[in-house]
C-alpha cells in the first residue's frame, strides 16, 4: 500500500471533525449524531446526522474507510478482475430549511486496488462539491466557484474550468433536460504520472476538500435569517424532489452503493427530510423560480 | 394487425372513464382534469390528473396509444431489431390523504411487434394491480386480493396464485429488503397459444381490469372517514419515500419511460405529492407501523 492509504485515511476524519464543528456553529442549536457502523466484507464507517437543527433540517457527513475484494458491480465497471481494493472518503449533503440557503454536497476520496502480490496495481483520488440553490443568488454562486477555484489554481490554472465542466455534466437530470443544482467541481480518476504523481493529487484533492467550509458556511451565514413565503417552500419541495430524482436515477455512488449491499442508511441520507412532486409544475414567467430554472437548464461560468 | 389492436384500445377508455368517475364518486370533491398530449415519433395520450380532493391528494389515470419504431432500450429488452411496434394500455396511481387508505397503483397494456411485411411478428398482453396500504387492515388485503382472484379464476384456478407470487416479487424494494406493499397480480408476455389463443389473454385481462374499481373503492369508502394522527401521517411519509425509492430505482415502466425520452410528466405523476426520508427510521416495537413491516419482509397469502 501507499502511504497515501494512511494519511489520506487521516485527512478525512480531520477534514469530518472540521467540517461538522463549522456547521454546528453556523446552525446554532442542532448537533451532530455519530453512528458508528461496519461492513461485513471489511473495515466501516462514522456516519453524522444533524436532524432538525436551527437552521439545517437534515445534513450527514460521513467518512467511510472499507477493504475487501471489488464487487462485481465495481469490477465491471472498472475492467477489473476479483482484486483486493481499499477505498476511503468523505460524503456530506446538507438540507437547510431555509429556502434561501442552498442544498451543498461534497465528497472526497481515494482508492487502491491491489495485484496478486499484493503491491498496489492501480490508485486514484476523486472527488468534488457542488451547490444546489433554491432561489438564485449571483453572489453566492460566485463566492462558491471562487472559492473552490481557489484550491485548485495553485495545481494548475485550466484544472478549475476542466473540473467546473466535469461538474455540470455529471450533475444532469437527463430526464428533465436540466442540471441539479449550479455546479462547482467534480474530479476522478486522478492518478499519479511522472510529472504529477500521485502525491501531487492528494495535495490538490485536500486543497479542494480544506475550501469547503469557506465556499459554503459564508453564504449560510448571510441568508440564514432571511424571511420566505409558504410559497417558496413549495418551490423548495419541488427541487428537492428533483434532487431526489438525480440521487436516485442517475447517481453513480448511490446506485452502487445499493447494488453492492452498502449502509442503506448511511447512502440515503442524501435525500431530504421531505420532497414534493407536483403534476407538470412550471414556475410564472420572469419569476425567480424561472431565473433559477434558466440558469439550471444552461450553466454559466461564475467566476 | 390483429383486432386486439381496435378492440384493447377502446377498452382502455372504457376503462379509463369508469376508474376516472368511480373515483371522483367516492371522493366526492375533486375533479380529475385531462392533458391531451402527443409522442413526437407516433401516437399519443390522455393523461388525467386529479389533486388536492377530499379523499385524494394526488392521482393520475393514463392511457396511451402508440406507435413507431422500437427505441433502442426496447430492442434489447426484446431481443429484437429496429422494427415498427403498437403498444396501448391504461396506467394508474392513486396516492390518499388518509393514512388509513392505501395507495393502489394498477396498469392493463397491450403490445404488438411486426415483420418487415407489416405483419404481425409478436403480441402479448401483460398487467397487474396492487396495494400500497400505510396501516395493515387485514379484511382489506384479503378483500383486495379476492377480489382480483375472482377476475382470474374463470380462466384457469392457477393464474391467481402465479401472478400473486409474480407480483410480491416484481415490488420489491431489493435494496430495503422489503416489498413495496401487500401485492395484488402481476403479469407480463400474456402470448397466444393454441390452447390460449391471444383472444383468451385479452379477455382474461379485461376480467382483471374490470374487477379494479371493486377491488378498490369499498376500501376506500370504509377507510376515508378514519380519525388519524400526526404521527400516523409521518408514517405515511415515510413510506411514501419508499414508494419513490421503489418507483425511480427499480421500477422498469418508469425507468424505460425515463430513457426513451417518454413524456416525464406522465411517467412520474406516480409519484406522491409529499415523501419524506429520516435518517434510520426504525417502528417502535409491536406498533402497527412494525406489523406493516413485518408483512413488507415476508408476504403473505390473503386468500
Amino acid at each position: 500500500m501507499h502511504p497515501h492509504r494512511e494519511t489520506f485515511t487521516a485527512y478525512i476524519h480531520r477534514l469530518q471533525d472540521q467540517i461538522c464543528a463549522a456547521l454546528e456553529a453556523v446552525d446554532g442549536s442542532g448537533l451532530f449524531e455519530e453512528d458508528a457502523w461496519e461492513r461485513p466484507g471489511g473495515g466501516g464507517g462514522k456516519t453524522r446526522v444533524l436532524r432538525d437543527g436551527g437552521v439545517f433540517e437534515k445534513g450527514g457527513v460521513n467518512t467511510s474507510v472499507v477493504h475487501g475484494t471489488l464487487p462485481q458491480l465495481m469490477q465491471e465497471r472498472l475492467g477489473a478482475n476479483e482484486a483486493p481494493f481499499f477505498a476511503c472518503g468523505i460524503s456530506l449533503v446538507i438540507h437547510p430549511k431555509n429556502p434561501m440557503v442552498p442544498t451543498v454536497h461534497a465528497n472526497f476520496r481515494y482508492f487502491e486496488l491491489y495485484g496478486p502480490d499484493g503491491s498496489v496495481a492501480d490508485a486514484w483520488f476523486g472527488g468534488g462539491a457542488d451547490l444546489t440553490p433554491y432561489y438564485l443568488i449571483d453572489e453566492d454562486a460566485k463566492h462558491f466557484h471562487q472559492t473552490l477555484k481557489n484550491g485548485c489554481d495553485p495545481f494548475g490554472t485550466a484544472l478549475f474550468s476542466d473540473y467546473k465542466k466535469a461538474c455540470d455534466e455529471y450533475f444532469f437530470n437527463a430526464h428533465r433536460g436540466e442540471s441539479r443544482g449550479i455546479g462547482g467541481v467534480f474530479f476522478d480518476y486522478l492518478k499519479g504520472t511522472p510529472e504529477q504523481p500521485l502525491d501531487f493529487w492528494q495535495r490538490f484533492t485536500e486543497s479542494v476538500g480544506n475550501q469547503f467550509v469557506e465556499a459554503y458556511v459564508p453564504i449560510v451565514e448571510r441568508r440564514k435569517n432571511l424571511p420566505f413565503t409558504e410559497a417558496q417552500l413549495f418551490w423548495q419541495g419541488i427541487r428537492r424532489g428533483r434532487y431526489v430524482e438525480f440521487n436516485l436515477i442517475h447517481d453513480r455512488g448511490t446506485l452502487f452503493g445499493l447494488k453492492t449491499n452498502g449502509r442503506i442508511e448511511s447512502i440515503l441520507m442524501s435525500l431530504p427530510a421531505t420532497a414534493r412532486w407536483e403534476y407538470n409544475h412550471q414556475p410564472e414567467l420572469g419569476s425567480p423560480e424561472a431565473a433559477l430554472l434558466e440558469v439550471l437548464r444552461q450553466p454559466r461560468e461564475w467566476v
